[in-house]
């Protein structure tokens, strides 16, 4: 079956990261364009690029342009700029793991870089690198996860784990896409995911654009399509997942998860090896809270009265006991995750 | 300790009916006044005036403008006017019983008097007595429900069960309004309630208003909320509850009860004995679908792709085994509920 090309995400091209403005989805497709890594800091920050994998291969398309920006012209002196726009890059957003570990190997690969323009060439090429692979690694990931899905599946999603998080193809929704291509049929129920609307606004706009069978529903109704036979199964992404099997999510995950598990829908976590911290432990990864704006209106529209308290988690966690498998480039693990995670990483 | 009144919903006055109109709010607190049963037949199908018991009043009060508008000057040609009427009322919404009750009761009543003009009297006489009821079942039931909170407990609640779902003062706000009026302190925990916002735009508002400590929250972050401890118990209304105890209510209800049996916290429902539907099966409750564009958009803000196919069920079912106990103005009830409900309705 032939597949349109989904959405490109973010793309280093012409001495520029390309993003697409996801604030403005699902009415407008418009493409960004930076020069200046603090233009890539403020996207991260601002959602205009959000998911896990994204934010990590944007973080290292922002330190290539931080590469480009320096006038240093010896080693030491190039190093230290892009520290300073790695730590600017860095502090946008503290709860996915992917930021972190695409501003490091960027930082480290630069360390082994003889000279300023070996070290520019070398950040250059491993960002756009990382980008590559962050396409094949979804559709590794895909492929494994094909296999889960039977045919004529409903999947439930939760936020947005797609091409849209990713660079291209996606996470969960790479799944979806990959069972679509191993010529399975597959329908897709999306959850608006309040606060920010990411189900809504991006993944039930990107599916549609690409030409799947899609249904919204208010976040409300996750129990009210469970209880009434319409999920056969749930797929979601990771922002963080430790060793313990512990998932970090978008806010919402953890009660997706339980409504699952109440009603015997197999829960899914789709996500690449670099959406895994194999050294934190669950207590003390950092739930990011935002701003109380996002809760109480919905663009110019106000919804809550004012000034009234918020409490506005970006992400939950979701305990490994409720998590049927995790879905990798690597393959698919199952409980108990201290066992088979390790295995994930060590040389095949 | 004394109270603010609290808002008064709707109301009989110099033969019209007074709202506040609900659509507007948190923004702007407007009253709006109507003079023909099917400007309330409208305000009704439009959400202008919502919730149970303040549905079931807007009935009889839409009856009691018919009565006026009928030229009919004999009993027989007035009583065929207000059948006609009562059609179009009943017909506004499916799920909550109150409507329903309320029509059969003013037309029960209508039928007892000899001349148009003493049915006139009757009619008008017994909206405006359901309307007071309402207010003092609510108190009755709001005094049982108060020795159930404890002091500083928090309390989550979904949807809008306050003043603004009855005549005035609450069910499961009344529960929370007693509480506080005890001399207990007691903080809320409002969810946004998507699709039409009812918690942030109405539980949020009228407590605000009212001076009580409320904190709003995406419905993403009910388990969040509760997995970190912010929750100690969970208050409801109800829009019909069935002989088993099967309790109909907003959507987003049942995943709520779920969380609450997870961690431990205390779910209650508090509805006037008019909610209770002694004759219908839970399975044959119609539950209310509702259009697309209450989910795809806010205001006129579009937050999904164009044509997207949206399940929108105004309603969902909570099983009796996930509720701790049900409040009524009568008192408290709990499982088996097949054997305590009927207990309520006997002579006492």
């Amino acid at each position: 079956m032939t597949m349109p090309d989904s959405l490109r995400t973010v793309e280093f091209k012409d001495n520029k990261v390309i993003m697409i403005d996801q604030t403005k989805l699902p009415t407008k497709l418009v493409f960004v364009e930076y020069d200046d890594f603090n233009e890539v800091a403020h996207a991260i920050r601002t959602l205009i690029v959000r998911g896990a994998p994204a934010i990590g291969v944007s973080g290292a398309f922002g330190l290539a342009l931080a590469a480009l920006q320096s006038n240093a012209t010896v080693r030491d002196e190039l190093l230290s700029d892009l520290e300073d726009a790695r730590k600017v890059l860095f502090e946008t957003r503290p709860t996915a793991v992917n930021l972190g570990w695409g501003l490091e190997k960027i930082m480290s690969v630069a360390k082994t870089g003889d000279s300023a323009d070996q070290i520019r060439e070398l950040v250059i090429f491993t960002a756009k690198k990382m980008a590559d692979d962050d396409i094949k690694i979804n559709k590794a990931l895909g492929k494994h996860g094909s296999v889960l899905l039977d045919d004529n599946d409903t999947i439930m999603t939760h936020c947005n784990a797609g091409a849209l998080a990713t660079v291209a193809y996606g996470t969960a929704l790479g799944v979806i896409r990959a069972t679509k291509e191993s010529g399975k049929n597959v329908k897709v129920i999306a959850t608006e995911t309040r606060p920010v609307q990411q189900g809504s606004r991006l993944t039930a706009f990107e599916l549609k654009h690409d030409g799947f069978d899609v249904s919204l529903i208010p976040d409300t109704a996750v129990g009210y399509s469970m209880a009434n036979g319409l999920v056969d199964k749930v797929i979601v992404g990771a922002d963080r997942i430790v060793r313990t099997g512990h998932v970090f999510n978008k806010i919402g995950t953890y009660q997706v998860a339980i409504m699952a598990k109440r009603h015997g829908a197999p829960f899914y976590v789709a996500a690449p090896l670099s959406t895994i911290d194999m050294q934190t432990l669950a207590k003390d990864v950092i739930i990011e809270m935002r701003k109380a704006s996002e809760v109480t209106g919905v663009g110019d529209m106000r919804t809550a009265p004012d000034d009234i308290t918020v409490i506005n988690p970006a992400f939950d966690m979701t305990p490994p006991e409720l998590i049927s498998g995790i879905i990798t480039e690597k393959g698919v693990v199952m409980a108990p995750y201290e066992e088979s995670i390790p295995k994930l990483f060590q040389a095949n």
